[in-house]
């Protein structure tokens, strides 16, 4: 961390500035200047608030140098972190694509889309009981129904299952999910967070609308620092000015959070455009560019599904997708 | 709603899709064009699922051309709300000031901004107990003892509180809490917000860092469908690419929200930039612009705060900024 | 200006680039600490180009500390500047109101509009005469044309004319134009920046779309730079995520343009938002910001507009705003 | 094209409205609802001025249904646009890599550059001779000399060069050069956009930092209006609240705009990211998603460069880019 200091500070305010800083445990290195003098802090500044720093009188400006997160980070961990989902890894070279439908909706679409779905090559199976909407009025999901009717799919496929949670108060309800999802609209919802610290199951946390790399790794943190090492990241676009897609998917997040951490990273292209023929292409791209695995919306039925069908593939449109996927990822060197 | 038909789509499944959009109970008019046709949809169409509608093979664009939420809208309530928080009236002309800590630290802390933020004017009181902050390291509130600590500073000044909730389990313990805060990191906890909707204690609703102002309205219609009305709308900045300040106000949304919204709208001109001396220009600037109050962080020891300290004032700042806001209040015909 | 070096750079490259640091001119200050080693910068680093040092390959990351602007900056030129235009003073206490139409279409047109602002209290005339239109099939300007209807205008009501141009070969057209306006689109179209810098008449420049604070202020840096000391700044509303208005007003870059620099800086509230009725609350709110002046489209028959009718108010409807404006820039202590 | 008219429009504003729009060519579909009434525009709406329609007092909202360009729409022409560039094909399945440095700075480094990139695969040479830099301290490119130097590498190697333009009245300089650059900066420099419309020299067009695609497609009509039909199009990442790269390489636009329209599009992933290790895994990634080129920047010496040399391979690591890139061309069935 780096902060320079007003022109007009005295020299007691400084002195006094420099005891404080060194009493939070870090050493300080000064650069006096003509026109700015600059401190150096130089330890582990991952703890220290840098909005408290920004806060005193005579500091002009304090920028931070180290990342603020530490358990996500590849410097102290160099190995990719590989999850395993039930003998599914992800992570490490291993790749896997996780797809249902957006609303878990009932018995015989569910079932009828995982079989689809598992024959296409998809290890995993996603589905929403609990949905986010907008709208109060819009479908809300079957929310503990949906969770047993993606259970009776898992029974019939062998699938593991992947659902999202919105409430740390649900979790008793998640003991039979293999992985749970963390949405966009909840990655500082912080109490959450730690509640999915304390389990030892996969948590799959999407990024925010607008949040940046940085503070998904931080989100992670969360996760991380509470003992669950099991965390798969999530890019699926982000908020941007242009509006010809719902979202602008952030290619760059995949080989920029490879560098930064060891977390396995995954890619969303049916939310991140919102449009159903822009998977494929996408999907191929995430690929290329190093993705550990990709999330795609599938619906037996998609003109009657209920909340966000705009973006599924039908199971035909997927079986040809997948042939395209599993080609790139063989091409690439990914382990299937 | 305003839908257009893509050139390839015969003529069966433009009568199907008709078909299907008369059975949600809205009115379909059509227009053929040489290059497109277009579907406009007459009645009720808020709670017509958008997505669905772009999700049929044959619809090319949607549009909304009337909002998606009722409760919120002044169309359908066309009186200003006015918020009364015991007894201090907020929205109609009335204008409040809501000011103390960022945190909750100490009995002392809260007790002596408390008396401060009285004396200057200000009529409700601030604090949080509870903290969303980005990294786990971080200071996170004291959390049911700050609770206490606010209680503590009521009792002592008579000012009713507003503190941050940050989980729907929590809201046992904030039931002597006068106006419940919903941060902007949750305004799209939609279940927390289906929880404060069967409460009838004013709910103050931050607007979410990449929201727009007709989300924010439908986060709104969430606490306001489920029959909770006391609702007060919060400006706080929004993200963009502009680093200078920690967030872009966003001050065209005062004008905007009195025009779409019988909702109180206040604005938070500490968080908004994140720099203390910016608090009293964009203070008079909110209440210039028609604002129905202002939250501003005032700390009495801002250099050991615990948290958020950069945006405070001191206690003496604040008197100064005060009579300024009240001036200008008083010259724009605020009743105070 | 401040870098960290990388982990695993040796000793040999870390003193080469010291060396080379320091053949630019400015004194190194070394902090070496257990991960992380520090270089800071000392000495006049603004003529130092930051992504060039970003490029050595054994440098981390690399932080400006210091403003990249001097002739613009208020550290070297702690008076407000005073721009004159015949005789109307704006900046340092001094406030203008510019209007006038979008487009000049007709001699009526600008004539009537002229006589209707001037009798309303504006000192300025303004009016487009070459038109930046993002579709080709949209009227462009009268160009020439329009430039003489403004001189005829200005004979006929003795205000000063203020007009935007668009490419550097135009300058000599411009001889008798008052001020020149440097559209937001050309913020960054230097060649133009440098060629203005050699006039010695008021420029009114434009920020960009999506351009920072910092950048605005490099831009008035090559006129500055050029020997033209009349820059007058305009903050005209930012592109973010938020469709309900055209643009998103960036109110606090005028208290933050006043802390940064001396130059005036003025608001345009009619393309900020493009809705003519939010002007006025937006126009008192920059007002009670401290903005030196308001530029305002006014026109006398707006239905009939070629360009950019939505944002125009009728002279009736700013006969009625001035009034408001006038109140408020007098409550304010502004010199009209 | 659609409009909602306000709820308290009398019926003989209604009629006059009608009246008026159908002047303009159009034919009138009338749609009247209980809360709302809705009017569709059909024929060619493409000429009319959107931001006209939406002054009109009347008017609540106005939505375009169909694109607001021609000549650059796949709807008028069907077929891929084919840039023929000396001989080197780009679009319609021909792929093309454009490299050199950022900056030319003398004869040795822009000629032996130009031998590395040619021997690694690069059939195009680019090389900035006029630069356009934030600052006016920065170095301002070589200009009419750095051409003259494009030229000998020219004749050396014989490949085709590309470099960037920054006003209209440096034409004449360009006589020699075989592609045109228009820059980020640019984009919406209309007055140099109608004279390169004039030329029959292919246009190289970056999206600028704050463009929508929809714009970058209208700036392409101003060429191709022109009678112009040589234009490739450039993304090049787009600015968002994103920090750890200096944009965001929006990879959507790549099938969105082989969607959109016939014209070839090509991706500069050196100047996307701002980081060189960055520029081999978002190449792969762009010709995943079907990318018609590349613009990969190359210097032979990057610590010396003196722009942007932060973003420059180095021709050692161009070699090992330029085996991984066409493998992956020839993979996706790309004619290099």
């Amino acid at each position: 961390m780096v902060l320079a200091v007003k022109q007009n500070a005295d020299e007691q305010q400084l002195q006094n500035l420099i005891k404080w800083i060194e009493s939070l445990g870090v050493t300080v290195h000064l650069s006096r200047g003509s026109h700015t003098t600059i401190i150096g802090l130089v330890g582990d500044t991952a703890s220290i608030d840098i909005d408290l720093i920004r806060s005193i009188s005579i500091v002009e400006t304090v920028k931070r140098i180290q990342e603020p997160y530490k358990s996500a980070s590849r410097k102290f961990h160099p190995d990719d972190t590989i999850v395993d989902i039930a003998g599914h890894k992800i992570g490490g070279g291993h790749f896997q694509v996780i797809s249902g439908p957006c609303s878990v909706e009932c018995e015989e679409q569910i079932c009828e889309t995982a079989l689809r779905v598992k024959a296409a090559g998809a290890n995993l199976l996603r589905g929403g009981a609990f949905k986010p909407r907008t709208s109060p009025y819009d479908f809300q999901g079957l929310r503990a129904d949906g969770i047993e009717l993606l259970l009776k799919a898992k029974k019939l496929t062998g699938m593991p299952i992947v659902t999202e949670i919105m409430d740390a108060s649900h979790i008793p309800m998640f003991e039979q999910v293999d992985v749970i999802q963390v949405g966009a609209r909840n990655m500082q919802n912080f109490e959450l967070l730690k509640m999915l610290g304390k389990l030892d199951k996969p948590i799959l946390l999407k990024r925010g609308l607008a949040n940046t790399i940085t503070e998904l790794l931080m989100s992670a943190e969360y996760i991380l620092a509470g003992g669950n090492k099991n965390v798969i990241l999530c890019e699926r676009g982000i908020r941007t000015f242009e509006t010809a897609t719902r979202n602008t998917l952030d290619i760059s997040a995949v080989p920029l959070i490879h560098q930064l951490s060891h977390l396995p990273i995954v890619i969303d292209p049916s939310h991140a455009t919102g449009i159903p023929w822009m998977v494929e292409p996408l999907s191929v791209a995430s690929v290329a560019a190093g993705v550990d695995g990709l999330i795609i919306e599938v619906h037996n039925d998609p003109i009657n599904a209920l909340c966000d069908g705009a973006q599924s593939l039908t199971p035909d449109q997927f079986d040809k997708t997948m042939v395209t996927i599993s080609n790139m990822a063989k091409f690439v060197g990914k382990r299937l």
